[in-house]
């Protein structure tokens, strides 16, 4: 079928949103979310796909002030901690870069992983203990890359203890909180990221391998 | 800015791909890929998020026809290990289940995780000991949705054990393969999952809470 290796008309418009995405952490406006855009958002997520068909996340939208703060309080105890690890030239570094947007941001979003969904028997999971983690990992991405099309920021904040995070929002025992990502409107998306332009790291190139490393 | 609020005008696209995807097993021609798709696909998952910008992961792709015969065989074995853990019922229902395309896919792109990228202080890294494995989940989903974009098929293998393909393929000491993926032209997408369509898993609603679980 001819149709098979044509591009698909929407391959151009789905690399500039691949491109266009960025960790947001500085840019939130605090704007009311665009008419049915968290909807939208949640459903990309949901198609997202996962092992065995286990679709093993959960969804904890947080607009309460109140819990928002008390996130934020915790997140900068652990960036204290991270700072102790460096030596001076990298901690001086480290002081100038904003690593999240808790209390900017229109929401937080924390997304769960639920090892017993679809269990005991989970098609595919047998030899990889990881694989429902996995698939979490994909619902997020198709969250973020949504976010951009939305025209909405999305940063993802991973200074945080996980019992802390499953203890302030009352996650059930067994249930893994796996990222709670900054949504909302901003005033504009960053051209690189925010960790290469404070001079933290640089974008690699491609790694690329044939037919073995 | 009233451009914040706007959805930018490629979302309609961008919504389409993500529903549009599927974990392919069955549709694969063999067929060459479209003229500069995978350069393509590569670079989309080579701009997905990492943490502390470490972008920790590689790509193996995998032609040659003897390596994908070895993990095929390997692969088939790990499906019938599977299926002994299985009642009788649901391992009838296995049985009509295809797991993988190793062989009619076009090529195999294994994608793995290096620990050791920007160590030792990767930022964001050092709370969450799975942060740099989420990352190398979040550039797969951007493959993913790129072979959708480019009207190519991609299904995730994941009937294997870590240490047989990292020995396969020559992968370091230190490095963990996290995927084996399927790649290539295809007669169609199906409209719904392989899995739902033979009876074993259905497809969840949106599972969301709201400031607390």
């Amino acid at each position: 079928m001819a149709g098979t290796t044509t591009p698909d008309p929407d391959f151009e418009a789905f690399y500039r949103i691949v491109h266009r995405r960025r960790d947001v952490r500085g840019q939130f406006t605090g704007a009311e979310m665009p008419e049915g855009s968290l909807e939208r958002m949640l459903r990309a997520a949901n198609a997202a796909p996962s092992v065995g068909l286990s679709q093993p996340w959960d969804f904890v939208v947080v607009r309460d002030r109140g819990l928002r703060a008390d996130f934020k309080t915790h997140v900068l105890e652990e960036r204290a901690r991270f700072a102790e690890e460096l030596g001076s030239d990298r901690r001086e570094q480290f002081s100038g870069i904003k690593i999240e947007g808790i209390e900017e941001a229109t929401l937080g979003l924390v997304v769960t992983y639920d090892r017993s969904r679809g269990a005991p028997h989970v098609l595919g999971r047998h030899a990889i203990a990881d694989a429902g983690l996995y698939s979490v990992c994909l619902a997020i991405q198709n969250l973020w890359l949504a976010a951009t099309a939305e025209n909405v920021g999305m940063g993802w904040v991973s200074f945080y203890r996980e019992e802390f995070l499953a203890h302030l929002l009352g996650v059930p025992e067994g249930i893994r909180p796996v990222a709670w990502l900054c949504i909302g409107p901003v005033s504009h998306l960053e051209t690189i990221p925010d960790l290469e332009a404070h001079g933290w790291a640089e974008r690699r190139p491609l790694a690329v391998h044939t037919d073995g490393w």
